[in-house]
């Protein structure tokens, strides 16, 4: 048995996300019956992040183990040819048998996409959501430092997942404007919570609102209260960005 | 009698250009269709840039004339009610009678996007183009700067439209590579022959893929046969990014 990993792309819009689904498409079953087309075997798929119904990936990561003579490098190829066109794998390799797509992960990146508008943008709509023109990324940018470090974001998280501990380290969050003038919220940490980016996403873009004020974030860990943070973002403007191992 | 400005973001798929089309659907016919049903008027809108079909904008400017009574800063909310979700109209101004979307313009920027991978995108390919994954963008980037200033074009532009010349001005010319991967070649000019940008897009392409060297693009000025340059790259890499006037 030779354990394959493989990097994957999918718009998530068509799919009930990435777990397999007793109604509906799940990306992972999808994924299992073009393996299945392309081995002949029935392999159990592994995912780096469960992501919900309507989130995208550019860099989701799983593993599967098989018996196939298929040339690790050249997995990726086979799979593809058995998947719609909305969801793709980008590459495969072989890996020791300790890897775990999950657990052997050591940094994820979420990336976050919204923009200010008056009029829905048709460009941008597939995978950026649209917030209140009055919207202002100088006051925005001063909630971002409050999420960064090692906390207890149990006032970020909806609940509904059994979790030993909510704490979890964000290593990296930036706020940057692109040429199009989408926001894009790049969030990396050591995991996440359930809608965890989501509504850190959405508190951000109530502080750019004026909803909120940035030093009240502190007030809003201490209480550990969902309610006290701000909305939960629309899925379709987040992406599973990469997930990095040693 | 007003004249009205619009700013017009549209994604190209689903159209035969921008153009009124006697087979198919123009991007200039919907709005005029829609400008009619809020204004109960026949306009005739005149665009700034006559983008072909597929190819996508993210600050198109058209303007017609009106007696209507609407409010010009709401003129793009009302005519908005009446566009279908790919085409949008991002907002809308009285402008002087001596304004003419097209003519006044005095800076037009367009973005060509591509990618270098073995593997369609899913989330990507709407709005890049897929090129072979041998591309170099150190190479690539030495094609730029001979493109940069007022040269004669008539290499780089499809036959097929009527022009006095061929001379045309480069103001600035960049090639970045975006979080993603995606590389996004911004071109800004006093106005582009057809099919201009494509085809230097795909001669750039072809300077990073090793089919041609940087150093040759002079050569290929000088010669002003179409055949010399790179191919033309598809229309859906293409957006109309923005229109300047004084």
């Amino acid at each position: 048995m030779r354990k394959i990993k493989l990097t994957i792309s999918y718009v998530g819009k068509n799919y009930n996300g990435w777990q397999k689904q007793k109604n509906g498409m799940g990306i992972q079953t999808i994924l299992e019956d073009a393996i299945k087309k392309a081995t002949g075997e029935d392999v159990e798929l592994f995912g780096a992040g469960r992501t919900d119904a309507g989130v995208h990936a550019l860099g989701q990561v799983a593993h599967f183990e098989t018996n196939s003579k298929i040339d690790a490098q050249k997995f990726y190829y086979a799979i593809n040819q058995f998947l719609p066109d909305d969801i793709k794998v980008l590459s495969s390799c072989e890996v020791g048998k300790d890897f775990h797509s999950r657990f052997s992960a050591k940094k994820k990146t979420y990336v976050y996409k919204f923009y200010a508008s008056e009029v829905i943008l048709p460009l941008c709509e597939f995978d950026a959501v649209k917030v209140n023109s009055k919207f202002s990324f100088n006051s925005a940018k001063k909630a971002i430092k409050y999420f960064k470090g090692t906390h207890n974001f149990k006032a970020f998280c909806s609940s509904g997942t059994n979790v030993k501990t909510t704490t979890r380290t964000i290593y990296d969050i930036k706020l940057k404007q692109d040429e199009k003038g989408i926001y894009n919220l790049f969030i990396s940490g050591n995991g996440f919570l359930y809608n965890m980016v989501r509504i850190i996403a959405g508190t951000i873009v109530e502080v750019g609102l004026g909803i909120k004020e940035a030093k009240s974030i502190k007030d809003i860990f201490a209480s550990e209260k969902r309610d006290n943070a701000g909305r939960t973002m629309p899925a379709n403007g987040l992406t599973l960005f990469k997930i990095e191992y040693e």
